[in-house]
């Protein structure tokens, strides 16, 4: 098994560097901070140096040093499924779908999970904490369980009744908080600062936001190399974007992919900072947001982690959307009836933005198409259908199934 | 890619050949059909056979032949998982966790349904069908939809909220309906036998089952071909377990493994039939049975699957066991506190059983188990905890933590 090729930390500011420590922001200018690796090492050595299955497959590109560290509950491996159906529907040459809900806690979430509790066994501590909209309490709940850890999860007195009791059966210390997210993360980030605990959030930690990096490594390795022109990732504060982007940017560096895939940043309307700056040029204005069906998007405030987004889409020619709510039920429904596909709200948004983008002509249909799909809807709350049940004879029975039969 | 190696249907009464056609029962003598195989060709090529990733890496030993009737949302290659915290608090040797509820829907269904379905399309349907508790019906019409066949789901009035919700999605014709789930069955199969619709329920179709037999395959390969001592499988009419046995045993006969593993047949108490008979050393007697918070195992006639499970157990040296309700919810909140897995009551009344055959000491601890865990947590309806949020300041907040803290 190759070690990590982990070399420092780089500002993405200044471009300080850094040494592999357990650092939040850079020491000279307070810039986010993302890993830097020996490339040289991935292009001598080639896509052979990944081993095994899953996220730890990648592990030569991640930042945990020691095998035992490298926790795991399976994630990683998810589909790369080959829609024609929907690209058909969709008018598009070619349509792929990335479904993350196959992770174990149903979330991409997993992926940097995995990344965080392992750093947080890296650097010996020996509790965890995150504030959560649902998706990221119970995952980090379920790899701190996994390591050992305690874990305090914050959560969202709203929060979706299957993530709250997830949430509550895997961790000891589940706290529900009342009030803005905004103002408890701003407390919380103090508790932060003193090192009470490991910060899993997703605002400034960039050990754990490299899981999702992986993201990219495998829808790479799942088109033989050659990647899809174009991916639609979701951003909330942009974690999952922003270390996708870096993936496939190491992997040109490397010279193992012909080009970096066009980047689409896709946002719920009811919580598009992001987006809105990109279409108009500006720098992000945060908005105060009320609630999104895409739960796992409504950051109305995404923080130095949205600027950089808003860079990367500037520097790399990428494209951002948003979708409406309803907008977003749509494209959840029309996933699951055109290819089985059922997945969350949160984790569909992406769709509708593909869908918007593609009736307003901002993109081009004769290409390949990648959507991340970043949450099963197995967590979705919603109401059920009516459960008023019919009794059958053989003659009812019968008769209900001819009628909605198709013709031979 | 090696073509299947499926070679004829076999009935397990009589032992009568037939055809590889769409049969639900022995021409002659009415008993189950099983596929059978060129093991020669296994024992000639080895496990190289396999090629792919997922259940399709099967394909030679699944009896779908043309790779355009491989329908797949990418199930199979779920985590094994080993849990060293769980043996520990078991007092086991060493505990494997087979995780599947990391499948597309969540449960080990869609190995089966990837098979169902597959089989649909080979002998030229348009249509399935299949009455459900709810995770089979889900699954089921996924893989319809992905394979863009129709899929007449029968729900039962009372299945849980998600598993409602998610059938609704992915088919347009759910139907609900009202009383016992034996009576429906029954005129279901006069449909079944007009052959109105392709056959996807549990009781007789060798094609669907077939799809569970890669558990086998797949633990077998995670172990390096030597696997576990002890398989801990859940039984409700016995297809997971009948399936995985046959996977063993093949394997035996081709050469690739020392020893078929023990199978351990689990059970709710609340639908005890085949482990109420193994212990009496009678034949199965039907039962009428109420709720059972492991709904999918809530068969109280497991027809003729299940007299060929007692078959088994008795002349495989098999062992059955079942867990009460509180026992099974027990057992799923131990497994996500102790390992951070997320598990279904269906999922986790193996590991219930589990613990229940080691309290009476009827399972040697010194040994490797592995316990089937067939079902996300995801899918649970149950109480959700209080959602009586507490708002923070700074000192609030800090005091909080320290004192949820374990000491330095």
């Amino acid at each position: 098994m190759t070690d990590s090729l982990a070399r420092r930390l780089t500002c993405i500011d200044c471009g300080a560097a850094h040494p592999l420590a357990y650092l939040l922001q850079c020491e000279r200018c307070h810039g986010l901070l993302e890993l830097t690796y020996d490339l040289d090492r991935l292009r001598r050595d080639g896509p052979a140096i990944f081993t095994g299955t899953g996220l730890w497959r990648y592990a030569p590109v991640l930042p945990i040093a020691d095998p035992a560290h490298r926790v795991t509950l399976g994630e990683g491996g998810t589909p790369l499924l080959d829609c024609p159906r929907l690209a058909r529907d969709l008018g598009v040459r070619r349509v792929l779908v990335k479904f993350d809900g196959s992770n174990p806690t149903g979330t991409v979430k997993d992926r940097s999970s995995a990344t965080a509790v392992g750093a947080a066994l890296q650097f010996g501590y020996r509790a965890t904490s995150v504030v959560s909209s649902g998706n990221a309490g119970s995952s980090i709940a379920a790899y701190a369980a996994r390591a050992g850890l305690r874990s305090l999860i914050f959560a969202y007195e709203r929060a979706s009744a299957p993530k709250l009791l997830h949430m509550a059966a895997t961790t000891a210390d589940l706290i529900i908080y009342k009030g803005v997210y905004d103002d408890l993360i701003t407390l919380w980030d103090r508790l932060v600062e003193e090192k009470l605990f490991f910060d899993c959030g997703a605002s400034r930690n960039a050990y754990k936001q490299e899981g999702k990096k992986t993201l990219a490594y495998e829808i790479a390795e799942q088109t033989a190399w050659v990647p899809p022109d174009v991916i639609v990732a979701p951003v909330a504060v942009g974690e999952t974007f922003i270390a996708m982007l870096r993936g496939f940017r190491e992997m040109r560096e490397a010279g193992w992919i012909p080009r970096v895939p066009r980047m689409v940043a896709a946002q719920a309307t009811r919580a598009n900072a992001i987006a809105r700056a990109f279409r108009e040029g500006t720098a992000i204005t945060p908005l105060k947001i009320g609630y999104t069906v895409a739960e796992g998007l409504a950051a109305g405030n995404p923080g130095k982690k949205g600027d950089w987004v808003l860079r990367l889409l500037r520097e790399e020619k990428g494209l951002a959307g948003d979708a409406e709510d309803e907008e977003i039920l749509d494209a959840q429904r029309r996933l699951a009836r055109t290819e089985g596909v059922w997945a969350g709200p949160t984790g569909v948004a992406t769709l509708a933005v593909l869908i918007r983008l593609l009736a307003r002509r901002q993109l081009e249909p004769a290409q390949t198409i990648c959507v991340i799909i970043s949450e099963t809807g197995l967590k979705t709350e919603a109401e059920v259908p009516s459960r008023v049940g019919a009794a059958f004879d053989y003659d009812s029975l019968r008769r209900l199934v001819t009628e909605r039969l198709p013709a031979k």
